[in-house]
């Protein structure tokens, strides 16, 4: 399952709440769709019809009725569904996958909740999924700029988002630490600008890996 | 999470489909109930609201949507919550904890569905759930008989016992190499016997363990 499939382009995109990072791969999607490319966005936890089935199952109802680990062999369940039916078939196809969050998310929300389960995490991964995206686009942002854009969201899934300052500024710190580990494949965006011109940074590193 | 937790004991059955060890277990259960003994009889898959939960995902639909891969980590994320919220609370009261399959069931049925598996359900157990049974009752019977008694209950889990005398031989024999590889915890039972007289056979060594 490891190694870049000939044609296709795996694209994930990471940041804390509100940088904007769902936008940009919509964005990054339908710039790159027309250009003429076969692209697909997607988006963790889900991205596939068991996947999703188990995001529901793992989100809905009370919050703590699923321990840390247990809730971490869920999300891989669903990572591996979202893989296996929807990933590798478009790779396979020669497609670009765009990707809204992907195991640096759980890295970055389990390692930070419980540090000691980052090593259950990396372990997970590796038996399990064993692949990562070629290409990771972290949107960094100042997190009191995130927080107040996520809380002008009003999303219903409060879940994710409702950790206040001090985690998202762990978090930003977290996925900073990230790009340092995983350089060959991340990429760090300056995700306080405007939206287009975000966009344009992001779009112009994409063509120069596609070319 | 390892060893044997004071006062408590952690006993499974294991077997193939239609050799009685559910009826074993429950009887076991009423047996030492009726000695004095605080026992709580459970089941995998399920055995706690969440794994329950898992256990309809996994079992209800079209048996094909998920990969064996997905499946097992389906299983183990509902065994680890199995055993944070029904069997470590037992046990750490000092309950005898009776549980229809546990860890063995999926060695079984995924190691001979897919024998490349076996070292991933091993790797999977030894990171997540890092605990066995301290008595495992094997209670074996000849295929033949087993699976006529299977076919005779018709429960409406046919996922279990649609795989024919064949499977059943395999699987027959995958407990018995079982029962040498974890000789330490692994007692074989001779299941062909009236249901009374194994329960007896079980009933007395269940008390020598406890003496």
């Amino acid at each position: 399952m490891n190694g870049k499939p000939a044609g296709g382009l795996f694209i994930s995109f990471e940041g804390i709440d509100g940088s904007g990072k769902s936008t940009q791969a919509r964005l990054l999607a339908e710039a790159l769709g027309k250009a003429g490319y076969e692209t697909i966005l997607t988006r963790e936890p889900g991205g596939s019809v068991g996947a999703e089935q188990i995001r529901s199952l793992v989100l809905e109802g009370d919050p703590d009725r699923w321990s840390a680990e247990t809730e971490i062999l869920l999300f891989t369940a669903a990572r591996r569904d979202h893989l296996e039916k929807t990933i590798q078939p478009a790779l396979r196809a020669g497609k670009i996958v765009i990707c809204d969050r992907f195991a640096d998310s759980t890295r970055m929300y389990q390692g930070i909740s419980r540090g000691d389960l980052r090593t259950v995490v990396d372990d997970l991964h590796s038996l399990m999924i064993g692949r990562e995206p070629d290409v990771t686009f972290i949107v960094d942002m100042d997190p009191a700029i995130g927080l107040a854009r996520a809380k002008a969201r009003q999303t219903s899934e409060e879940r994710f988002e409702d950790f206040g300052n001090d985690f998202q500024v762990k978090m930003r710190a977290g996925f900073l630490a990230l790009a340092e580990e995983f350089s060959e494949r991340c990429i760090v965006i300056d995700g306080a600008r405007d939206l287009g011109e975000v966009n344009q940074d992001i779009l112009s590193k994409t063509q120069e890996i596609l070319a």
